[in-house]
Order: C-alpha cells, then sequence, then structure tokens
C-alpha cells in the first residue's frame, strides 16, 4: 500500500491520477518501479517502448520465462490500483517465492506494461504488443492531441523506436503468463469476496447503428402514421436488455450513447444514432448474441418502415485462461479460506496481446 | 397563388421563405396586404403590434364583428402556405362575399397577424394576444438574439407599445371567428382530400424527464446489477407509444428530444433526459393520458431503482371550435362534393388566444 500510494502521488494531474504513456510523471514512475525492481535483486531494464522489465534468471537449466505483469499508465482520473496493484503485488510475490523456496527452477519475468490504456495515442496495448511481437508499426506516426507523434513521444524518453522488435519475447521461451488486476465492476465487492479467479476475459463486439425513419410535427401526425426512429430504437434497446439479461451468465451488452439528429420537443425524431457494445467470453454465445440482436435491429426496423445501417466498429474475439493455471490460483484462494469465485473479465487486459503468444501452461 | 408566391418572396433569406416578426421583409409583406385589402375596398391600417387589419363596416345596424384570420410571420425556411394562406383566402372570401350578396348584415373584419410563431422572442400569439386583450406588458422586455427588445422592436415598426390596449376587441362586439390553415400533418394528404372541418384545437402537456441511475462499466456490471438510466427511458418510450396507439383517436404522444450525459459507447448511462410531448383535443383523456403516463414512469423507475424527475414545461388546454360554424362549414364542403373529414388541430394557432374572448355563434 505504501509503494501504491507513493505511485498515485506521481501524475500529472493536481488532485487526480493521470499518467499516460511518455509524460514526464509517467518516466518518473517507470524509474520508480526499476529503483524497487532493482532493490529486489531483479536484472531490471526499461525498453524501448518504456515497459519496465525485472528479471530472475534461473540456472536450474530451464531456459522459459514465466511473466507477471501489469500496467502503470492510467486513464485521466484513474484509480490507484488499476494497474499499478498488479505490479507491485507482482514484486511482492517474486520476492516472497525466492524468499520462501530459493531459486526458481524456471526464469521469472516482471513486467510494468507502458501503455494499455491507450490513451495518449488513441491505442490499445502499445507495451504489450511490442513484448507479444505484434507492434504495428504504422502506429508510429499517430499523434497525440498536441500534434508530437508516437516516434517522438519513444525519443523524448531516449528510446530507440527502431529496435521495437529486439524487445519481443519468443513464444517457445514462453513458459506462462499472471496478471492481477482491481475488479473492475461490482460483483466482488457486492458479495464481500477480496479474490477470485478469471476464467477469460471477454471478447467484444462494437457497432454504430443509424435509425432512419420520417420527421413529422408531434402534434398532427397521428400515432399510427408515424415512422419514429426513437421508437425504433427504444425497441431495440428494450429487446438488447430482455436477450442480455436472459443470458445473463454468458453476455452484457449496453448502449452508450444515443442521438436524435436535430431534435426538438415538438419534432417526431427522424433519425437516430446509437452504439452497441456487446461482450462475451464465450465465443460462440458472443456470435450467436450478435447474429440475433442484428434480427432483432432488422425485425423491429422493417415492421416499423425503418431503415437501418449497422456499421461494425470493432470486434475481438475472447480470450480463454490456462484452466491448469486457474486451478492453481483456485487452489490458493481455498486454501487462504476464501470464497473460490470464478469470473470473466468484461475489460480488456494486456493478457489480450499476450494470449497470443502464450503457450499451453506445460503439467 | 400569384399573392401567395409574392408574399413567399419577400424573406430574410435568399433561398428560404423567413419572415420574422418586425424585420424589414416582415413590415415589407404588412405593407403588401394593407395595399391588397385597400384594393378591395376594406378599410384597412397596420396596429400597434403590426397586425394589418381590414374591416367591411355593415350600415344594417348590427354593430357585431366577425373575424377572419391568420398570421403573416413565419418559422425559419417555412413553407409558402403556412399562414398566408389563411389571410389571402380570407381576402377572396370577403371580395367573393360582397360581390355576391351584397353589404353584409354585419361587420368583418380581416386580421394578418403579426406574430404567431414567436420566433424572434420566444413569445407564442403577440399578435392574437393584442387583439384579445390579453397581451402580457411584461414581454415588451424580451430580446431577441441581437439584444434588442420587444419594446424596440415595436417602435423601430414606427408603431406605439404604450397604446397596445387601444388594439384589443371587446368580447361583447366579437361575432365570430374563423381561420383557414393549411393541414400541418399527413392525414388529408394521404387520404387525397383537400379540405377538412377542424372541430377543436388541441390542449398540450410538455414534460422534461430526467432519469437517474447509476454509470459502469459496460463490460464488468452483470446484466442484474444495473440500473441503465437508458433502458428505463426506452421503456418509458415504449410505454408512452403503446398506451397513444391504443389511444390514437384522442392524443399523440411524442418524445422528440433525448440526452445521455457524459455518454461513452462503453459506459452504462448515468443520467437520461427526455422531452414528452402530450395533445389531445379532449381536456379529461389529456388529463388521464398525462397522470397514466406520469404513473407508468413512476412504475418503470422504482422497479429500476432509477430515481425520477418530472418536470412540467407547458401546459395548455384544449379549445373547442363552435359546432354551429362547424357544421355550416361541413356542410359547404358536402355541397362542394367533397368527403367532409373532421380533424383535431395538433398544433396551436392564433385560434388558441381569440377562444378567450369568443362568444358561441348566436345562432
Amino acid at each position: 500500500m505504501v509503494r501504491i500510494n507513493e505511485l498515485a502521488s506521481i501524475s500529472e494531474d493536481e488532485g487526480c491520477i493521470t499518467r499516460t504513456f511518455g509524460t514526464e510523471p509517467f518516466v518518473e514512475a517507470g524509474k520508480k518501479i526499476l529503483s524497487w525492481m532493482k532493490d529486489a535483486g531483479l536484472a531490471a531494464q526499461i525498453d524501448n517502448i518504456g515497459n519496465v522489465r525485472g528479471r530472475v534468471v534461473s540456472s536450474k537449466g530451464d531456459t522459459k520465462t514465466f511473466i507477471i505483469a501489469s500496467h502503470i499508465d492510467t486513464v485521466i482520473n484513474a484509480g490507484k490500483f488499476d494497474g499499478p496493484l498488479g505490479v507491485i503485488m507482482g514484486l511482492d510475490v517474486i520476492e516472497q517465492l525466492i524468499e520462501a523456496k530459493g531459486e526458481p527452477p524456471f526464469n521469472i519475468e516482471l513486467i510494468a506494461f507502458s501503455d494499455e490504456e491507450g490513451v495518449r495515442f488513441h491505442t490499445t496495448y502499445l507495451g504489450s504488443k511490442v513484448v507479444a511481437g505484434s507492434f504495428d508499426y504504422n502506429l508510429l506516426e499517430k499523434k497525440d492531441a498536441a500534434g508530437l507523434t508516437l516516434k517522438e513521444a519513444i525519443k523524448l524518453m531516449e528510446k530507440d523506436y527502431s529496435r521495437l522488435n529486439e524487445d519481443a519475447i519468443i513464444s517457445e521461451d514462453l513458459l506462462g503468463y499472471f496478471e492481477i488486476h482491481i475488479e473492475q465492476g461490482p460483483v466482488l465487492y457486492q458479495n464481500n469476496v477480496p479474490v477470485a479467479v478469471v476464467t477469460g476475459i471477454a471478447g467484444q463486439s462494437r457497432v454504430e447503428i443509424t435509425f432512419n425513419g420520417v420527421a413529422g410535427h408531434a402534434g398532427t401526425v397521428p400515432m399510427d402514421m408515424r415512422n419514429d426512429a426513437l421508437c425504433g430504437a427504444a425497441e431495440f434497446i428494450m429487446e438488447t436488455e430482455h436477450f442480455a439479461l436472459a443470458n445473463k451468465d454468458a453476455i452484457v451488452a449496453t448502449i452508450g450513447k444515443l442521438n436524435i439528429a436535430n431534435s426538438a420537443s415538438n419534432v417526431i425524431p427522424a433519425e437516430v444514432i446509437c452504439s452497441l457494445d456487446l461482450r462475451s467470453a464465450n465465443e460462440s454465445k458472443l456470435l450467436i448474441a450478435y447474429q440475433t440482436l442484428k434480427n432483432i435491429c432488422a425485425e423491429i426496423c422493417a415492421r416499423r418502415n425503418i431503415i437501418f445501417n449497422w456499421n461494425v466498429i470493432q470486434s475481438s474475439r475472447p480470450v480463454a485462461c490456462d484452466s491448469e493455471l486457474s486451478s492453481l490460483i483456485a487452489q490458493s484462494i481455498e486454501d487462504a479460506k476464501y470464497e473460490v469465485v470464478e469470473l470473466v473479465s468484461g475489460a480488456g487486459h494486456d493478457a489480450v496481446p499476450l494470449s497470443k503468444v502464450a503457450l499451453i501452461f506445460p503439467y
């Protein structure tokens, strides 16, 4: 907690925690973590995308590496546990492990990822994508709000963007990946349980839906002669909620944005644009939900004489966590006399890009 | 049609018709109508609020006055028939009446009202309220977008705002009121009928409703742990449409505005503000609809753990048109071999303030 609070005090904003990629507070926080890693005896350095990486190298012959990681960048006005918890606890775990058991039979690497939130350059997972070897070099030209490119931001950290590929790990060297993160939902808090096993990270479909009806005077168009775009959208919102509630163990669905074009209290809405955010850890259920909701939308609009446009903004597949590693975590929770709760992470994490190179845990 | 098009050419904007109260095009249009009235032999003048008023004074002893009227101000980008049709047709009716039947047994006054739309000063019925003697003198200090007061606008027309009371008619002198207006809905157009009898002007309730739920991450809050303000609003929209459709012969209900505070596609909406526009020509049905929808809203919000605020913005009672005058109009339509259709006007008209002083037609 002392370290969590110390990190929380390093911020771009006074009065709240904001520490976006490449800023002075970000560099300061990275150096702080580097020193903590070194104090704990890890061979630590900062790579070219700003990840802080500390290794415990085993001399026992097994050259594979087990990664423990989370991120140290933040959103604007962040919670102090979002990211740093996994890095600081990772350091504690490694220190206690070595103290209790001596040198491990495999290498361990602790990584403080530099950019999970993607606030500054509107990207995601810059740090972990470099480690996973899936960094998109086109992103180097992306600009922040001040017009500075990612390339320039890396240079200002005195790092070399042309050598990002050297910071990737090789899939064959990876033994496993473990990430600790504070829950970003209400389940554990409401059940008064402090810890859970995350069995997977939800896949996501983000869609922008446009409903086009016919405008009209609110006083003069009879109810049965209307093509009200908002009523169409409202019916879709209700059906989406209904479907998601009926499948609540597998999916969540949210309409977070809704705008009526040229809205006025006495005009029947002609055009409504809304978002749909659909998530599930189960890929087939995600696909079924997506297709069902699209069909429902088509049916509503056909019946109401409303034209709709279904525009997919983003689509990502679910990631399943390794079941044997998950069992070990469940066992540990049980040993500590806590109820074992399984959760799906509805939010994305650095574990997502890492899953592309992670091998099945070889027990 | 020649006159309609001539008036339509007098506009503040090029390419569309905009002629708001007190502007140069407005004054020009008024003078044009004044000259047409004089050409037709009416004793015409422009009163202190800018109404153009032409009288046919009967010498046959009956001193009461029958008013034919509509408005000559417009909304921004108006239709050319909205207002002027009733003035120009009124002039035709009077000319043909005198030609066919000679001097009428009562006085006739044709009025081109100066401000029905209220666009410039965000008012309603300035012209007809002066005639009805119900003008609110506090409005004189109201300012337009440029900061000019209504008082100053009246002065710029070379009129005297201190003498507005002299332009009011006396209730006992009013024989009846007749207003012709283009339909502002689709009923006649879709049924290919050119004319109808308006039996009343709808009363209206305008409400602003705020739904307050709980914000949350779209990926991490399970469906059954949400208090989604937008889902609450959507359910209310559906129930409102359902209720209004079930009562479609008596009411119309419209949600024309809806805003989500701080909306984002991955955030469960915490606050939604929407409008409700409810209209009926039947006062008791309007009241029942209003109370039913308020109760439905309360039920939805209680069930969903959403706090709602129901803020009445405007409330006006329905106006019933005189049944004997309406019968005469129906008879005329039948004589002209058209189907007699009865309509309720969902939009307001100058007839509304005039109804306050109109006597029952004395047949």
